[in-house]
């Protein structure tokens, strides 16, 4: 199935891989490279079905849900090592994930994922004790190849294509939103082996919840609180301060406003909204798209200039969207990007204050971090 | 300034250092090797006052603190490589923080603390802004050595010399409660260097917060939440129902059990909790104290065997206690142990679900860590 999106600037097409998960493609060039059909080819691999053992379980002393997926560590698929399985059908030795000749950006959905579209049965309590509720595990984690370029970057990529990004994690966003279950969809980009990444291709990711994650609950919490004692909405407050106070503004444009957060808790932390009220990514404007890939992509490029001698910063780059369901007029799109480089070679280490407390320490100044992301700042502008 | 703890077993004395940093010597054998005047020596080296540079801001967008430490970005004091500032002094060729020619368990004030003893003052709001509060970073940091001597570990040390160090982190506990604006005492060790430790010597930590973590702040609001609907203590009642299920329990005794937590959110993670209702380290009895060195020693050794090939494991150990003050009858003694480590060279990162989320994902099953860690028993009991 195709359809021309955003204007006709974007052709997507659904297809099925060999065992039955969903890809789909975004094209954004003239060719419509992988949308024409003499361009995929079938999906021939013999593979298990995917695994389906997740399961939720509540953990008591913190309220949190935390999902057990023990399926994952008896995974069967492992590419060759000269084989990337991002990478298009053809330029390698064995048939990769992605059975089309070339692509633009792709989206599917992962073969060991933590949240399963299928989920097997679970017991409604731990051992039958009323202190431990558990649920299936069913959710979704997807995939999303930002370029068929194995030796590319985000930051690397043309306004163009990181707009057929931003149509991706749109398209995403408004289909997983509509699964029975979910309560959050998150799309997210981790970069660098420092934070465990083992495939280099360029790629991100998307996990649909179905619950409310511990942070989007700690947000709403607080901004339910905001909102009863002043009547605001917290993030739209919260980008006025910013805006008002101009010490940690990054950079500010029509439609979208930088800052590092006056609590940054990562050595390096920046944050982007919108300036109108926007509760996620489906809901902006063509011209609020086309915005926000320039100026996700002098973000970036500013990451990798950050530390001296670094020309690829580590980092986690996650779109907070508002929940789907109860809740949902408090939340307020925002992206945080943040690194835990905290100088060459120096990592931030999550260790006993903050994996067993949960208490930050944060050896860099927020005013500092600032400070530095506007020096780097793309000389002919962005 | 010298007093006998533990009915006489081990020998309290207090000294200074150079700096007027606080240090305190736990002797345990009959030398007592740093307690006595011959013995110690008086800390000649010129060290610059501790900068105090740390101040406290309120994430609005969680409720919870950050501290923001920039001073410690700005470390004079880095010893020579071959140089162990936790060794006694005079086994190097300069002098360590230790001024004293030999020790047992020693506890002195970090040169470069994440909490300041003296903080700086700082505007109650970051840029007047009422969204933002700000305070001093005021509280304490304290290094905790197990042992003088450097290669040895935390579960290399005899039963004797865990006792000592339980009594000094029930003394730590106990002073730093009393300084005035603490809310929580936590007593933790990271050891490895995949967490970030780059002191070999066998060492912990004491962190006193004046506020309390988010992790006990959402534990006390589930406790309050438990024993609103059932009058019960939430802790109490996982330990009766852990102990009822048994199928997580790894060892149990006369005064602790140790068990998985149903909803375990790491590769390995184990929790060990006293029978007895008790806010804290320095309300345990002598003979609590007793079994637990045995208990805690027997769980770091299983530790060290969970992983074939790995025999240090990297882990983090931390004490979870009754907060000081408000709501402190809602909290109830007890350690998590835990380790980032899933398999023989591979470690759980915490990219974007966990980070920026919140959200945990276990890839391995809490049933199945509860088997390995019965499994590893040391064949002779504890």
């Amino acid at each position: 199935m195709t359809a021309l999106l955003a204007g006709g600037i974007v052709r997507r097409t659904e297809d099925r891989l060999a065992d039955g998960r969903e890809i789909v493609y975004f094209d954004d060039d003239e060719a419509f490279v992988s949308g024409a059909e003499d361009r995929r080819r079938p999906d021939l691999r013999r593979l298990d079905p995917v695994a389906g053992g997740s399961q939720l379980r509540y953990d008591v002393l913190t309220g949190e849900w935390v999902a057990i997926a023990s399926h994952r560590n008896e995974r069967t698929f492992l590419p060759p090592a000269d084989a990337c399985p991002l990478c298009p059908t053809g330029t390698g030795p064995v048939p990769s994930e992605i059975p089309a000749a070339d692509y633009d950006v792709v989206v599917f959905e992962n073969r060991f994922p933590s949240l399963t579209r299928v989920a097997e049965d679970v017991p409604a309590l731990v051992d039958g004790d009323p202190l431990w509720p558990a649920r299936r595990g069913t959710g979704r984690c997807e995939v999303v190849c930002f370029t068929a370029d194995h030796g590319a970057s985000f930051a690397s990529l043309t306004p163009r294509r990181a707009r057929t990004v931003i149509e991706a994690w749109a398209d995403r966003t408004d289909e997983l939103s509509r699964m029975p279950g979910i309560r959050q969809v998150f799309c997210f980009e981790n970069r660098g082996p420092e934070i465990g990444v083992t495939l280099h291709h360029p790629h991100g990711q998307v996990y649909a919840y179905p619950f409310v994650p511990p942070r989007s609950a700690a947000m709403l919490r607080q901004a339910a609180e905001h909102h009863a004692r002043t009547g605001g909405n917290l993030l739209r407050d919260v980008l006025i301060a910013e805006r008002t106070a101009g010490t940690r503004v990054v950079l500010s444009g029509e439609h979208w406003t930088a800052y590092v957060p006056a609590a940054a808790r990562w050595p390096v932390e920046v944050h982007l909204a919108p300036h109108r009220d926007v509760p996620d990514l489906p809901a902006l404007t063509g011209p609020e798209r086309d915005e926000l890939a320039r100026a996700y992509l002098e973000l970036l490029r500013r990451a990798d200039r950050y530390h001296e001698g670094v020309t690829a910063l580590p980092y986690i780059a996650g779109w907070h969207q508002a929940p789907v369901g109860a809740d949902r007029e408090l939340g307020r799109l925002h992206l945080q990007l943040f690194s835990i480089l905290r100088a060459p070679g120096r990592l931030k280490y999550l260790a006993g204050s903050e994996s067993a407390m949960g208490a930050w320490i944060n050896d860099a100044n927020p005013e500092r971090i600032a400070a530095r992301l506007r020096e780097v700042a793309s000389p002919g502008g962005w």
